[in-house]
């Protein structure tokens, strides 16, 4: 019997393990498919972690130091597929891709949530190098600079607002002309002295070279193509989000959601099921960062701990 | 008039400083009275800030990296003590001691709480060298080791039972023969058996040499006094919530707070009172660690740009 299953191998999964295994819990294991790190492993820079401010360190260097450090206190890594998390009396039951099932006291989910791509050509090869799925943490790159969005609902228009602030020219390309965002979006937005709609269009190719994005060719809908240079794209088309462990055969989740998927949640990240907690850009007003997803998981190890011990 | 008026320099407050700088927000300023740092710059080493694991670092070397990061991006800190905080209309005047009020569009107040020392001959002295007043931060120094605990409330009890899953015996050092936590949790305690309860004794002095604590001198209520040899000592005997800056002249405070006198929020660190939050030790819930703070101050700061964007 595990103390505590972790699920999820980003920033809040890993600051989890650190708390509950440095924290005296034994038998602390985070499954994690692929190698731990989350999306933060694809950033080329990272400038915004609290402490951490080191010129040319990738978010890769930065999540080796950091699952060195969760090893060091005792947390093991199975690299493992979790099918699903149930609750079974007191404990719960971890379902693993093609292995034995694992029983644990206590769950942490930290599975986050996936930003969409749009399917542009270009755009896989050049993301992390120009192409950006978060304006917080990559707006600052392009400070004074022209970038552009694309994406016409709520985030699209609030990211664009967010980056009117630092670059010199914010253009949304949308494919339609009117918007899917709340209007008093639309209109701030459109307020925006810097900020330009490109209704009516799509992008063709996010293009660049060795170093990265320089430009973009866009299509409207007489099929006119023009040619944009900008050194930064930002996508937009909305995330998935990562719940399917917590749901059972028929869909059913174990615990409780919100309309968009994501886990309520209380300030000590408590789920509504005892025993199970929940850290990161899984749960409801995330501010999908990675500080905060790793200040919630060091809370929810604290919770588990102290969890554990009522039980005792 | 300043975008946003962060209030105290520990963690919460400078990492708010980066994310509202670096979002784009003119005119952040940072008011904090000493250094900024906070509670971790006492500290001799820190091993439980996520990705930061280098030994021999100090919570200083910490700090003075995590300056320079916000200043990069624009933040300015006031040496400043800030006597109070209150909304006028749509905005808030910050009065500072000595100086003119400032006004400000938002403010995040990031004051925390103090622990209180219990007074002790050689406490002050051996502070940050073997007495300390945090389980999670401390604990795991001295695993597999006899430590000693000071104190007989919830916190105290608590604390105990955390250190008691990582060091070999912990002795709980209570001047009276019964303990104010909840009896749950001393039934608990009295159940574990690696922790030994000291009742009717007091702590006469925190014994140490150059390296730190040695030892600790007691003395039960017949006047016998003997000696402990622990490395480390726990002290806790209550918090003082630092909340002075969001009370009036008649003591009645701006926003909701709770029954400790700490202030409610919501997990966007919105309080009760529209462009005024909160971040880190100073709220309700608060796991006061470091890596908490410092999400809870990314999360304010993010909310303040929205919030700014919502009023243009």
């Amino acid at each position: 019997m595990l103390d505590c299953a972790i699920i999820g191998g980003g920033p809040a999964g890993l600051s989890a393990g650190l708390y509950a295994s440095r924290g005296g819990l034994k038998e602390v294991v985070l499954f994690e498919r692929g190698l731990p790190g989350g999306q933060i492993t694809q950033s080329s820079e990272i400038e915004n972690y609290p402490g951490f401010y080191e010129h040319g360190k990738t978010g890769m260097d930065f999540m080796d130091t950091w699952q060195e450090q969760c090893f060091a206190f005792g947390m093991v890594h199975r690299m493992e597929e979790v099918k699903g998390v149930r609750k079974d009396g007191d404990h719960f039951i971890i379902d693993i891709a093609g292995k034995e099932s694992v029983e644990a006291r206590t769950v942490i989910v930290a599975t986050g949530s996936t930003p969409r791509r749009a399917g542009v050509k270009g755009e896989d090869e050049l993301f992390g190098k120009g192409v950006s799925t978060c304006a917080t943490c990559d707006g600052f790159f392009y400070k004074d600079k022209e970038v552009a969005v694309l994406g016409g609902g709520d985030t699209a228009l609030e990211e664009a607002h967010y980056l009117s602030n630092i670059c010199s020219k914010v253009y949304v390309i949308h494919r339609r002309d009117t918007f899917r965002a709340a209007p008093s979006t639309v209109d701030r937005v459109k307020r925006t002295a810097n900020i330009e709609l490109v209704t009516d269009t799509t992008i063709e190719e996010i293009v660049g070279d060795a170093m990265g994005v320089i430009g973009i060719n866009i299509k409207n809908k007489s099929g006119e193509v023009s040619y944009l240079e900008v050194p930064g794209v930002f996508v937009f088309v909305g995330h998935n989000v990562n719940n399917a462990v917590l749901k059972d055969e028929s869909g059913e989740a174990i615990c409780e959601l919100n309309e968009n998927g994501q886990v309520i949640v209380d300030l000590n990240m408590r789920t509504s099921l005892d025993g199970l907690f929940v850290a990161g850009d899984l749960r409801i007003d995330a501010a999908k960062q990675v500080v905060c997803a790793a200040g919630d998981g060091a809370t929810a190890a604290l919770q588990v701990i102290s969890y554990i011990q009522e039980q005792a």
